[in-house]
């Protein structure tokens, strides 16, 4: 059943005021779906919506709704009983949306919580934006150094409901550091009187409350885990990372790449949420720096004008500068997207910048030969052009497209290699680099070739 | 620790042939660790090494490794040697390795196991390539109607350690149909003489053998899964994909998106093992394409040469078509890659087209018009140019914006309702399209404004 049929169905329900089968039908849905569903609807008809929902499932529908709609619902709601609801959320999902929300209001919730939970989320409003500290979620298994595996499993059962995964247990010293994870699997698989230390993996991988939020996904990514436990500065376990938010972090380290690749500030929100003016914003910056740039092009063309109107090139140079231009560009925005991904994914690092380059120079030889020669095609049978303005731009052309793939995967490299993004090297930056560099390429041919 | 002291130490054991001792430094590593460390070694030694892998992770290791060298130690290895260690992979990682193999030796290797494995192993190989058939295990843990909950751990504990996850289990009815899925973690807190099927979740999400596997990464992202059952046509369990494996398809599409926004065809490789001549022939088609579309604007161009060389623009026109090409193209490759990256995301759908479009509209006057603004500047203050020039300029300027930004949007959401890759439509085609655009609305103006 497809969700526009799903949707009709409900929205009948709803109509007809039907509220109890309303209820049963939306106890049939995943949650993401009736998330998805309450999204369609108008604001009075959401509360009341979300009020049918059965107790145990309505935090998880709150955690997957878009945040104007849950600041809708909390403003809607007492303070007892928005309170309730945050409390029912996994803190990582409580804090998430605590994040969005004004101030005047997170205070007013806070203030009714009890003073545990109260200083938890402050911690976790502190730690900086995009770092492990600010994804991770406190409800992990913990077990203490002597603890056997009977003695695990009743603690499981006891309390692995409202924790977010079972399935890896994290064994604690006194000072609560982190001496080692226990797959459930294992635990499983051993006798009861087992120590738990005796099945601990001493190897884990964990990562630190400050780290970059991209650094942890490649790390989890790398060793395919499906939690990575959190440490603090004294290696105190604090909290962990499921791989669900980590799929959230790739997603979204992807999208600012691709945004910085195309010359954007990156945005904070969906494209489809994000005004008109915050898209103007994003955009108007390197759009300026890159036009400003754009002047010395504009210079290099005034100062070899004579060139360009001399009978000896027929006006076929001036209608080759696009041809010339886009093609460096091109080859420039081909070298340096395989460059800034190699370098995202950990294929490509700053000491492979000879190898790199070596094979972006065969490429470029390559393919700027031919491309060269249809240029010069292109410069004799479209244009009608001289030998002489055809061997101009084909002579250009080879070097422009060199030139483009050098920088293509040179600038990235230097980029990581200082600390920069190396996402801000892409097509727009080096378009404008190479235009200057073919075009001061083609003057100079064209002086010795032509001989203007 | 950090990888090059590990394999400082690592290196050093095995120069003096410490044998004995290298076996069990190797055992405090992590099986990806271990991969990496041998990928630095050569021919010789890594087969010494890792024959000297305990059993239990030598598969583990293997599945980690680069496929040269898996190749290089398959071939050392003799063929009873070689099929136990492919019998000890999973079945999703033995086939991403087979299917790498030279015909030759698939065919030697499979005719060395027994005849479920080979009939197995010949029906995964069958499936199509980047389907949801190729890229599943069939390790997972399957229970049948009436289990109960006793009987199920029981069952657990007996096959658990073969299964890719046992976290989520399968039902299945006598015809092996889907009828829900258990987590493990509700059996644990039930009853031993509970029947499973009461813990059943019902309104499970599964995906077909033959969807495409980015269909397959879409859905896990939404429902937040850590592994997905896999069905055939007639709704029969076939396999499970696992959170790990939709993490590197996440990636691998991510990198065909930026590949084919760069105007290339993707490539099966890591750019580093790519060779020199399958990067040109990636590359070169489109590059052709866009050269030869090039020819538009190089006609246009010569056609309106007058205009260029009139005193009236005084040369100002020909120095400001770099600056209007580039410009043209930045906003376009601003436009199309929100527009491309939400679709990939989602978050926007064709339905979305009036709603996205009439946004770029809006956002392409305002930057329209301010780019436009700074290009008069330019033309009067950088190119000493008339008011009239400029006022061409500025004109030429906005339209073009307003034409790439519309074009941006348009083109991916159009491409995608007619089932083609949205990435197709991306900058260097947009690009090509606005040049020939604002060449056209540039002259226009001039003939309107300057009355050449």
């Amino acid at each position: 059943m497809d969700f526009d049929t799903i949707r009709a169905r409900l929205d009948k329900l709803l109509a007809e005021g039907r509220k109890g089968e309303l209820r049963g039908a939306l106890t049939m849905l995943n949650e993401v779906d009736i998330a998805e569903y309450l999204e369609t609807l108008d604001n009075e008809k959401v509360l009341m919506v979300f009020r049918l929902l059965p107790k145990d499932i309505s935090a998880d529908v709150f955690a997957y709704m878009d945040n104007d709609q849950r600041q809708r619902i909390i403003e809607a709601m007492d303070d007892g009983e928005a309170m309730r609801l945050v409390d029912d959320m996994f803190v990582d999902d409580a804090v998430d949306f605590l994040e969005e929300l004004p101030a005047g209001v997170v205070k007013r919730m806070l203030k009714n919580c009890d003073e545990n939970k109260r200083q938890l989320i402050n911690q976790f409003l502190r730690y900086p934006e995009n770092s492990a500290g600010s994804i991770m979620t406190i409800e992990y298994m913990e077990l203490h150094r002597g603890t056997t595996v009977g003695e695990a499993m009743a603690e499981i059962r006891r309390t692995g409901l409202d924790k977010e995964t079972i399935y890896t247990l994290y064994v604690l010293d006194e000072r609560r550091k982190l001496l080692g994870t226990v797959p459930l699997r294992k635990l499983l698989l051993a006798k009861d009187d087992t120590q738990v230390e005796s099945l601990m993996n001493q190897q884990f991988v964990c990562v630190h409350t400050t780290d970059d939020q991209e650094a942890v996904a490649d790390t989890v990514r790398k060793y395919d885990l499906i939690s990575i436990p959190v440490v603090d500065n004294e290696e105190r376990m604090i909290g962990i990372i499921t791989i669900d938010d980590i799929v959230d972090v790739i997603e979204e380290e992807n999208t600012e790449d691709f945004e910085r690749m195309a010359a954007m500030f990156p945005s904070e929100d969906t494209y489809l949420k994000t005004s008109v003016l915050t898209l103007v914003k994003n955009r108007m910056p390197w759009l300026l720096i890159l036009m400003i740039s754009g002047i010395f092009t504009g210079i290099i063309i005034q100062h070899y004008e004579d060139i360009l109107r001399t009978t000896l090139s027929g006006g076929v140079l001036t209608a080759c500068i696009p041809i010339l231009m886009d093609t460096g560009g091109n080859c420039g925005s081909q070298a340096s997207t395989l460059t800034i991904r190699g370098l995202a994914l950990g294929e490509i690092t700053p000491h492979d910048l000879g190898k790199v380059l070596f094979k972006e120079l065969r490429v470029g030889m390559l393919v700027g030969a031919l491309l060269a020669l249809c240029g010069f095609g292109i410069a004799v049978f479209a244009f009608g052009g001289t030998i002489g303005a055809a061997t101009t731009i084909a002579i250009a052309l080879f070097f422009a497209v060199v030139m483009a793939q050098v920088l293509g995967c040179v600038l990235p490299v230097l980029a990581k290699s200082i600390k920069l993004d190396p996402a801000l090297m892409a097509s727009p930056l080096i378009t404008t680099i190479v235009d200057v560099g073919s075009l001061i390429i083609l003057f100079m041919v064209a002086i010795n070739v032509l001989h203007v």
